[in-house]
């Protein structure tokens, strides 16, 4: 078949590790200093015009990425294969932001959209006196933790849930009216001095993942019933959103990977 | 033997770490946020009076700390042990400042006098990108290097010399003369992306840890001979200081020990 065949432009995905200590999330916000606005400014700088980058999701203000995706057009004009794209990226971000992969995939590739599920990690140290150079980077709690409570909250996670008690309010948005999610992978692995917690869904409702930890958290302390759990799960028809007994801070929280068919 | 005898202050040890990266270096100077004067602050809220804290030595802008050592006295009014004294100081201090001991030490204890040597650590990272948690902490140097020229300049620089090619000038001191100093350990051990250089001394010359080690890593770059390094410790008489190659930056070092008798 021949003919007058239209060029699409070249789509490329971006997988970006960043420590979002000083960040204010990856989302564009006006005076905010964000993953986001970082990388389209060092696009812009490249291609000498803005280009629009799209990522697979928000992340928090202080929650940091071992592997966000995000994906962009090249202009036509522009011949610069994906290792160039990522050294002149990586050339023109501060320190914290990294870019780790550029790949050209299919023009109906979409960062956001065609993610199946992502992947979070939460860190918690239980290191009598934190370290400094974990400050900003994990969740510190030197008082005394049950790792059996905390490996049973994660089991009474897994599964397919109403997780409206594990649903912050983001504000400016319309109503969500749906809480039923499925985490297929609640998992508990001991650090040197705390716990890595895993958590794998095809979708999270807003700080999904702090609310859940949290209420992990508290239970491993002693300071709420696995019981009383449970019955935020498991009875939810009338419940209003966020009542878990306590929001984990962003520190310990990393976008570890974002999963495409 | 009984009579009236006059009681000494009790003197305490701290032994704190630090990340280095934001801070103007460990010694007091106006208008710069350092981490004496972040100490001193914390001390002088504790016990309602200025407080002199006498630490081991400076270190650099930017320069870490594992195991800094400073001491002061506390007031005669003020009973409080040093698990308490431990405590209230790093409820103070920021979350990058940690005092990880606080002891207390005869009055002849002196922070600076009493320690027979320090060790420092330099951490290299090969990395082909630098992961965002470790930027500011190690030198990133993708670029090859060859590890056994970087443990050949290591066993040059070991022992009794003259290293005045690698003495900084601090610009508003006395000049220095001797320039005479042992290393009793120079080692080089490897890490998952990188390495860790270990120097042991009894004195250090202003910058000589990072002006050896910026040598160390231009031989093992192969852009500076291990002769040419030679020549520079063995042929010192009339050589003007600083004549190493290059600094490295203080973003890799860390005061790891200070050691007393």
């Amino acid at each position: 078949m021949e003919g007058i065949q239209q060029e699409l432009p070249v789509r490329l995905k971006l997988t970006i590790a960043y420590d979002g200590h000083r960040f204010g999330g990856w989302q564009l916000q006006p005076n905010t200093d964000t993953i986001q606005e970082r990388l389209e400014t060092a696009l812009a700088e490249i291609a000498k015009e803005p280009l629009r980058l799209h990522g697979s999701g928000r992340t928090d203000s202080g929650v940091h990425a071992i592997g966000q995706v995000a994906h962009f057009d090249a202009p036509d004009q522009l011949t610069m294969n994906p290792v160039n794209w990522l050294a002149a990226l990586n050339t023109r971000l501060p320190a914290t932001i990294r870019v780790l992969e550029c790949e050209e995939v299919a023009n109906d590739f979409h960062a956001r959209f065609s993610a199946l599920s992502k992947t979070y990690h939460y860190e918690l140290s239980t290191a009598p006196i934190l370290p400094p150079f974990q400050a900003g980077r994990v969740w510190h709690l030197p008082r005394q933790l049950d790792p059996n409570s905390l490996e049973d909250a994660l089991t009474l996670f897994h599964g397919r849930h109403d997780f409206r008690a594990f649903a912050a309010n983001r504000g400016n948005e319309t109503a969500e009216t749906d809480f039923q999610r499925t985490l297929r992978e609640t998992s508990l692995a001991p650090l040197p001095q705390g716990y890595l917690l895993t958590f794998t869904g095809e979708g999270f409702l807003y700080k999904m993942v702090r609310l859940l930890t949290g209420a992990a958290v508290r239970t491993a302390q002693g300071s709420f019933r696995l019981d009383d759990l449970a019955a935020l799960l498991d009875q939810p028809p009338d419940l209003p959103r966020g009542k878990s007994p306590l929001c984990a801070p962003p520190d310990g929280l990393s976008l570890y990977e974002v999963h495409y068919g």
